[in-house]
């Protein structure tokens, strides 16, 4: 022990800390224990709040209850209030994959709003009489409801800002849906001509498409929403007084704002990872939809000059090296890209969930990696596919509007006229000539007047068909 | 083409139809061009039922909306009965795989019902001047809405025989959850002796996970009872007379007595794979928990003499051709590797998914294909899981008490007198010599007395722990 | 037991047999016990022979080694030749899926080998005494080596077929790549237009991409041709006479004339499954190799009249109940269909192959199910590919060719005279103005005469770029 | 522009640059555009030494063509140099996922060393007309070959270090092979107990297992040698001079110190994604082996009253926040939590591989990001299982021995004196009534002597069984 550490121990032995660490020997041993990521649990400050939160309705919980020092309930709630604010975020350093099912986590928050509690207290970091980690902090908790509570209130939180990021996006989609109203395009199925339609239309399903995502976070968000707090170890609540569980999940409740719930089976509710499984899916299928839809941005922009080119995307940097004037749509390609991590780490999350044991899953720490990853970069690459791809797309309306004229596919709108036997005898002779469907139908075969196809081909008509025969 | 053969033609050409086929042409170019599973599609009686579902509410709905002679439209009606019924499921031979987005399902479908129809109407199969597949059957459909339809309503019938089958299932654990109340054992977190519990509650809390299941298929048929009928090709409504999604949807309703709604967005609606997805998720998700709990059960059911032997599973067969009197979990086994089936079909359904391109998901098939053996399969699985295993486990109350009695983990019950540090102590001592906790609590270190020792450790008190300091 | 049974018994009890089965009680119990897929495993005849050549590789060296009556074995041997030869097909019912790690499996070979060797030997079915499934079949034989070397043995010999069609396939795409040299048409990367090539290289680049496959394939058959034969329970050769090991695996290279080699570590072999996992990754990137292809194919045909319309797919069927004249690319969207499968089954393999415990895999029995499956899938996928498509694209050169000369990308062409910020510049302006690079480049700006232009755009230096300065 | 800034400009137009950055404006594009994971480029140190290496690589070979001032290239190949050697680590900021196939990390490598070399020759940042990214540092190259290159480069420098440490844990497990290869204990297939076994023979196997994954690297190292410089856009070797592919290669094989080859087909080699699925195969491979390890270690450390226990893992850290004494497996933990990690990962990397589209795959660098993050992670868990847990281990023998006396799996050892049918019912014995194999066998039914009990039984034949009837 050299002046500027101090000496901690747990029932392993001692080992000195610095002096100005908040957290305490058991955050110390997973520093050194877990080395695989390299990433810290600060990068995700919702979970460090929800730790606070988590800390300061225990103590408040056992306090009411008579089982911890009133006086000491009051300095942990203080403490957990200024953890809860970031000020010691830089304290959380322990990796975000670790073993031992999050204590290494749960352990340095005890450590740190203890240490915090004790300075409040006038005493010294490490004077754990006072205020003890354990005895104190974790006070009617184990990490085994303590750290899944904080995750879900984190993941609640956290799902916040993504809905909105994503219900952005699906309003810019919108807003383009009715920019393009106008724009009549040709319909696409199995990259095959089809019937004409609105572009419009097209990219108002874009927003109907992303907007039942929302449904579904909200989903999620309730399901996440129960937490098993006084299951204490294994949801037998041992440890924990009477009326404890119900008290502590109402002081939630209040502190974090959120319509948190108690599970009905503690037992079951301390191994399930089922309400992770749900989410990471929900996360999936959003990506799943997302991927789509960018495969979808790169094909109608594809081109200059061989391509379908019905859409420009904004040129936002050279795309080539050695291509000059090449612009690429490298906007929707970091989208899709990042959906595939998304699927990749759902995967991840799956056979975490699958890997539990018995009364708990060791394997949460991985779950919450991957699902705080993906709910970031799904926030971000809704952002950034509004900002810097969306709001500036342009139709390329001539052109698209030629390919229809142009096209065999609006023989389907004869269909009710002619029949599909006729109609298709006209689509093969195009398609073996080269010539237009209205000179087949019209000039060469009279099998309608030339006004009876003016009535069927307005715009309006092509873009809304009205049923004729 | 000889006596036994009809011809029929297509745009493609001419080919000769076995005259005992109500088949026609179409179906039989799909069974030249798809050779990939060899699974027909007539092994989902219920996808063929769906298809004849949908064929009559369009063809009672155009017959209400004049576009289709009523005559014909009954004949129509009566046939899709027939099919319907399960009389022709044995000309459902297109395979499970194929291109075409479902275009071969559905003509097959349009050319069965149409030949049934003709034979009712006094006419000869292949007289299609009569009664049309593309014409008359398909009228006013597209593959692209009526095949989903019928997707999603065969979806929606067959969950039901699953949920079922899983709430059975469920039942059972619930049962020996009943059966096992007052059976002592150790409970487990990170298969490291945590603290004593209730085998009751541990088979309780595995009905409880698998009930929370019931409710997510129920959020699914919700979801998959949302329709696209009217939408035809691409969602235009082209070549659908006005009001015919709603009416025909109504038709649907009361054909098959499912809640389905029609979709908002028809464009959207035809290329969405959304709810797929999330079904596929709702499989997998109970696939991950069934895993675990089979793994469970082959964990507690380890031994008989090296292993934790805790409950015993029925003997349903000798366990090796080698090992005289072995018995082996093999219900359990079976369960994981349908879980790990089910796991791997959610993949392939999520790169089908994935795959879809602007206005149609051209993959469909292979997502049909995914889903209906992973429900079959799971329905299969849940069966198994309740009739071989679930409802024969007995337990070994004995060993698994005497488990409990002699282990360290019974300290944790000691936190609240002794504090955490001295319990830990005791444990590390109990761990190192090999004593008892009692022993080195109340023997030697007289930390507390025998009759606080006694009140601490009741049966009662240690599977429902009551704090007490 | 009635005049059409024998009754037969096992260390669980007795049930009565039908007299006519070759199976046994313990293929009895199975098919009592496993209902999950309803697929029997006598769909693969190549593994019920393969379980026969190992029955007959163990009977000679068992022989041999004096541990089994010489008259018994040569019985054996003979039943198994029969066996082998596909005449008992019909006796291997065991579901795919099973639990007990292939025991069924192995019991079902055992007892049909052992009663048509009893049926050789003029004696009565179910006459064990004279020929018993355990003590003579299974001599010196567990189903942890029997099973896995059997499974080894038919996966090596399937992979012959499928990377045979494989090979195919690539020599039909290198055919094309022969047959479109001369065909001009523009590169383009992320969906942009890039610069010139040959579409002969294109298709070319298919087989070279294909051929590496076969590479990956001959890999995998090296690695799976690695047994533990005479490993009996888990490795430690209990119950195996002495020099069995080497004897029995020197009898099965002859018998199935495959390069087989003993593992070195028994023990280990009795568990690994990385040989499956390896080979499932194997089929897994071909997969994904051909549906990248498929894709591109797709793609290339997309149109006819706006799309890039660069290539023709064969018309094989109508593409829609509702567009007239629409031909979609089936063939290639069912292969990417299966590959979607396939990639699903991976995962299937990678859960099972994880989820091995101590001395044993008991997830073999859905790994032979994932990869049998996904290799004939496979198989039929190359096959209908290359027959139903391939062979029979055509190109649209002077399309593709139109596309070229009005493409902005031939301006990388002349970097080396220009440089790239000038080319760029030109570029830049015919994006904005609809001109061509020509114009702007010789005609407006005179960057470059008419002479060097015709120099560096010749078809020659288009499709294979001389570097001038 | 400020006075720390200088003006930039590409075809896009202008941006300011901070005065002491050595990137240049593509790269601040990049900057701007990219903000999905916030991880940059630079943690990495490896990829940038390799693009680092292939723009000198680059620079020679064009300076021997005579494409580049001599002068010119001479300062290009020092610049890169110095950037090989980690001093500019920290100019190479773009985030590890974009957009654009890797462009903006290419223009990234060449406007930093172009910087680099323009000071070198006296001039300032920015002074591109004496040392251009494109027209010099880039010169004859695309981002498609030399960002793949580099990529190649890379990993295979990555997949040193990564075999390296897995090498090193498999001598650990063969180490405790050794120590404890007179350790008597349990062999168990599907957890029922089976027959006996040295633990040191488990231990070994363990290494047997990864020393096999040793072999599999080495295939995939030759593999990713393969690289395609001199393709440049799309494989034509457009604006690459004749000679250069083979000439950049064989500087590159000099410089790398690696058996790098040129691609045979460059057209292929431009786009295919191959060896990277091969190698995340890889990977996931030795993630699904280690995963089953890790799930061993836990399994046979379980306990330690009421578990197997046949082994301790070292006590690294207390291993509850409520549970005196417990000590949990957490570095096993860790290690299943970076294999799920990984097979996650392996999932990215192959939709990203399927998502490949024509003469190129976009999606390389979210395939470089899975891979580089993988090969981190696992190199990091072998280190720390070997560390921190398997040079530990110690062994419970007497525990371990005692349970296989007490067993009745040993009377597999029986079956060649006794028949599997009477071995059988000794067996069903001693489950029922609790009695041991040697009271059966020769106490109470004299099937052996006690002689011939003792020489079956000595611990050398349990360990490994000598075949005797």
């Amino acid at each position: 022990m050299t002046p500027s550490t101090r000496l901690e121990h747990d029932f392993l032995g001692e080992l000195p800390i610095p002096n100005d660490a908040y957290y305490g020997i058991q955050t110390l041993r997973a520093l050194e224990n877990f080395h695989i990521t390299g990433i810290p649990v600060k990068v995700e400050p919702l979970f460090v709040q929800a730790l606070a939160f988590v800390k300061k309705g225990a103590a408040l919980a056992n306090k009411e209850l008579g089982v911890l020092d009133p006086t000491i309930a009051d300095y942990i709630a203080l403490a957990c209030d200024r953890v809860a604010s970031g000020e010691f975020d830089n304290q959380f350093l322990t990796d975000m994959i670790q073993g031992g099912a999050g204590t290494s986590v749960n352990m340095n928050a005890n450590e740190v709003i203890a240490n915090v509690a004790l300075e409040l207290m006038g005493h010294q970091k490490g004077e754990y009489q006072y205020c003890h980690p354990n005895n104190h902090v974790n006070c009617s908790q184990s990490t085994n409801d303590a750290y899944p509570t904080a995750f879900r209130i984190a993941l609640n939180n956290k799902l916040v800002g993504y809905r909105d990021m994503l219900s952005q996006l699906a309003d810019a989609f919108a807003q383009k849906g009715e920019e393009f109203q106008n724009v009549l395009k040709m319909g696409r199925t199995q990259l095959q001509d089809a019937v004409p339609m609105s572009m419009g239309d097209e990219f108002r399903a874009f927003a109907t498409n992303l907007r039942e995502e929302l449904l579904r976070i909200d989903d999620s968000r309730r399901l996440i929403a129960e937490i098993n707090m006084g299951a204490t170890a294994i949801g037998t609540r041992v440890n924990a007084p009477a009326g404890y569980p119900e008290l502590v999940t109402q002081h939630l409740r209040q502190i974090t704002g959120l319509d948190l719930s108690l599970a009905g089976d503690l037992i079951e509710a301390t191994y399930d990872t089922g309400a992770y499984v749900q989410l990471s899916g929900v996360l999936k299928r959003t990506a799943v939809k997302l991927s789509k839809i960018c495969n979808d941005l790169r094909l109608l922009a594809s081109g200059p000059r061989a391509g379908l080119f019905e859409i420009n995307l904004p040129a936002l940097q050279p795309g080539s090296s050695i291509m000059p004037g090449k612009v690429n749509p490298v906007v929707p390609e970091v989208v899709n890209q990042t959906a595939f991590y998304v699927i990749g780490a759902d995967l991840t999350v799956t056979m975490a969930a699958e890997a539990g044991q018995l009364q708990l899953n060791v394997m949460e720490p991985v779950i919450s990696f991957a699902l705080f990853t993906s709910i970031s970069y799904m926030t971000n690459a809704c952002r950034t596919l509004r900002e810097k791809c969306v709001l500036g797309i342009t139709a390329n309306a001539q052109h698209a509007a030629s390919m229809v004229y142009n096209s065999i596919g609006i023989v389907t709108q004869l269909n009710p006229v002619l029949g599909y036997e006729t109609a298709a005898s006209i689509a093969k002779e195009a398609l073996a000539t080269g010539k237009s469907v209205h000179d087949i139908a019209v000039t060469e075969r009279h099998l309608l007047t030339q006004e009876k196809w003016d009535e069927i081909f307005t715009f309006e008509n092509l873009i809304r068909p009205v049923f004729m025969k």
